[in-house]
């Protein structure tokens, strides 16, 4: 069989690994928004049975033969060099998904399944009750089912490399461990300087803003970003989201707070920022196995950009103040200005969801610091609440009283997520840096935002980030787009100038 | 291996099959109910994957070994005597869908399924343009495929007995026929003695009914009903249904006209009816072959009896005319005795889904003996619109000037459905059997209604039908609830009582 035969037949073949991927993202779709409670145990079964079917599928032994047809192995992972740009990125992903899916048994894939399944029960009793000894063997089991897996997908330097590729392929911990050494010292000295210009009051925000109003200034907006609602939804769910159910039909989802008007308005952009990504892969990738984000840190990327650059920016609410005003009734008395520093304050907490741009990061290297302690055994479970509580007091200069609010806050190692932490910085890196080409390419960002020419910004980012899909690594893609790899310097800059306007430091 | 052993294993393999079926169930629901429009291309190539699972499950070499195993053969279908009662309705009925699926080639299927798809759309048009002869090639096309389908499942007497068993099984053509006769003649009387008492004012049903106070009022009388809502949802779609995605999750829809009441409110109920019916399943059978309804025409007895013999009762709206008061100021000037005469109005009219009690069934009529005359041969499809108009001036005294309200007006011809409507008039039949059976058992269920003491009545229909799921054939279901086979005088008898009381007949 010639290589192109083999790439023609490998993706016809991987079509139906798609299509059920997509079943099964309507299923935990439904789950989230809509299922009746009593569906729970059946629910799962359905999950269970198609993870099955698709894992069954993509460890067929046709796979591997039409892979080694392409020309593909160890050391050439993309296949032969006869074959095309697009065919190249083809085989390297599905040789990547291929070969995960093999090395691990399916004994060890079902022992994890139940093990982190257990796990999150018992660490949603724990965070309930703050009783991290409760959690302690949990995590003990998933970090030893992670160091097999580790071992058995094998790496170069680091078993946390082999875990990081999960979430964010091709990228090892020395590169995020270098990058993150980087950032620590400027953020905690521009934390430091935010703290001495004194408190920002943001009590305008915890006023009363009815849904309604809320859901009608939320989907302004997500039209305005170019959302296309042809191809998608928005409903609620407890924890918003975003997915993907077919090339035309990608959902988010936000959650409505009365009580407080960032929870929505935010979480509608950001996941907006996921939807356009996702709406914007190129329609000759569609239902192939490179129809998707290309690495989470790129996919966090597009969300912050929206969030943060766009949605926190000035010139955004110049436009959209208006709007607000007109809505909620609960804003009569506040002017632009406060609003403005109000939905910028920064200030150190506890909860990394609730954290401002500026110790959002910090919460991020803590979790990646104790991450890799942990995974390279330097650091046993049971003194993880206490280097916990260190951690914090170096970086955010505060100490939980409860693991509640520290070590057990987060969902992720529950579910065995280890390794996934670093993308949501990797995407508030890249945001920077793509915002400062996309200024580069197509002059003043805030112009721009202001006249809500977002159609100019979202075909850069399209031209540049989305049509590609998974065609390019996200080193490559960033090189592509910004002219170099990741550079923190662009994230650091970004909020220096935004936040010395905010709090107008020298 | 034992009988017992390869019933065990039977159930377990059956399982996936199930677990498969309420995933497209999922999807069917979504895409009635939420899916963007971008996403019609995709979900139709999921379904289509899902169904080829699903056969190729139902079809294995490993099914027919079981069956053989169990003691199941052309027969002996319901397997070895040895085994248990609820063993042998499950040996009969994985047989029964083991070898309608084996006796069908793929290729036929296939055909049967673009024939299908291509026709459902052209029907569309052509009942929008009123013009017969652009659907009346496919339709040619679907007759011959059903006959050969037919041909290919094999039958006895009728070539219409193998269609009708995909809907109403182990019923004859001409079991139907005998019955639709008997209904003929005192349905016509009937209808002529309503005609010349005069016509009832149903005007005030046309008035403007907000969406909110419908749905209202429907929740709170499915509430009243027994529908459990942890097992279940009530969405919006444009032609209601009711779907099973799981024991614990039986979903209803209906839609809202502002500008006519009777729509959403007996639309619920009805719907409601369907819901009980499978959430009154017995655990014990939860995901086997068993757990559905038996037959189409007694899953439409429960959502007819609960429309008609109770929704649409006098007993019924002496409860609840005051809750429509309540909510609905253009009910204001209305009268109970009005309003009940309204929602029972009875006028022939051309619209099978728009029409009464009494004439809905000569619709059912007219179209079962069209369709024996097509499967048959003795009338040609050029012919069809010509034949209808004489069976609806015979039957109902009147004639559609547009195709589109007469032969075009259904979609189930074009999606391949022949053998379909009969199951719809068996329902009303068995409705009343079931009503008079239950007035036996509890005594008056007038004032059962009135009292909406329909715990008790929910507990009646639970043990004599839902809980057996189709452990028995629709007519040995009958005979154990009513002490009777299908008999059509209780239908009859209801009528006649019914509108006497309505219409002051003698």
């Amino acid at each position: 069989m010639r290589p192109d035969d083999a790439v023609r037949r490998l993706k016809d073949y991987w079509r139906e690994v798609v299509l059920l991927s997509h079943v099964q993202a309507l299923l935990g779709w439904d789950q989230e928004t809509y299922m009746p409670e009593g569906a729970v145990e059946e629910r799962a079964a359905q999950q269970a049975l198609l993870q099955g079917l698709i894992h069954r599928r993509k460890t067929a032994l046709e796979v591997g033969e039409l892979l080694a047809a392409a020309g593909a192995g160890e050391e050439r992972p993309e296949g032969a060099e006869e074959l095309g740009e697009v065919e190249r990125a083809l085989v390297r992903e599905t040789y990547r998904e291929w070969r995960r899916a093999t090395k691990l048994p399916e004994d060890l894939v079902r022992r994890f399944a139940e093990t982190t399944s257990r796990a999150q029960v018992v660490w949603q009793r724990a965070r309930a009750e703050d009783e991290f000894g409760m959690f302690a063997p949990h995590l003990e089991e998933i970090l030893s089912l992670v160091r097999e897996i580790a071992d058995r997908l094998g790496y170069e330097e680091h078993p946390y490399d082999a875990l990081l590729d999960e979430y964010e392929p091709y990228m090892k911990a020395s590169q995020v461990r270098a990058v993150f050494d980087r950032l620590e010292g400027p953020l905690v000295q521009l934390l430091e300087a935010i703290m001495e210009a004194g408190e920002v009051d943001d009590s305008p925000l915890h006023r009363h803003f009815p849904r309604e109003g809320q859901e009608h200034v939320g989907r302004r907006i997500l039209t305005d970003m170019g959302f296309d609602w042809k191809r998608g939804r928005l409903d609620v769910s407890a924890h918003p989201f975003t997915t993907t159910l077919g090339e035309g039909d990608i959902r988010i989802t936000t959650r409505y707070m009365e009580d407080f008007l960032p929870s929505s308005l935010f979480g509608s952009i950001h996941e907006g920022g996921h939807a356009l990504y996702e709406q914007g892969i190129a329609e000759e990738l569609a239902g192939t196995i490179l129809a998707d984000g290309t690495s989470l840190g790129i996919h966090e990327s597009q969300s912050r950009f929206w969030e943060n650059v766009v949605g926190r920016s000035r010139a955004f609410w110049e436009k959209y103040f208006p709007l607000l005003e007109e809505t909620f009734s609960s804003l009569s008395d506040v002017d632009f200005e406060t609003f403005y520093r109000a939905i910028n304050k920064v200030k150190p907490s506890h909860i990394r969801v609730e954290a401002d741009e500026v110790t959002y990061n910090l919460h991020i290297l803590l979790r990646f610091r104790l991450e890799l302690a942990l995974v390279e055994g330097r650091l046993a479970v049971k003194d993880l609440p206490e280097a916990w509580r260190e951690e914090s007091r170096r970086l955010l200069g505060i100490v939980p009283e409860r693991d509640a609010e520290g070590v057990l806050q987060d969902i992720h190692w529950s579910f065995g997520g280890i390794g996934y932490f670093p993308t949501y910085t990797l995407g508030n890196l890249y945001s920077a840096q793509l915002a400062h080409a996309m200024e580069r390419d197509l002059g003043d960002l805030s112009s721009l935002i202001a006249e809500a020419r977002f159609d100019a910004i979202l075909a850069w980012l399209r031209e540049k980030i989305h049509r590609h899909g998974r065609t390019y690594p996200a080193h490559e893609l960033c090189l592509r787009a910004t002219g170099e790899t990741l550079n923190p310097d662009y994230f650091l800059s970004y909020l220096r100038g935004k936040y010395s306007d905010v709090y107008g430091l020298s």
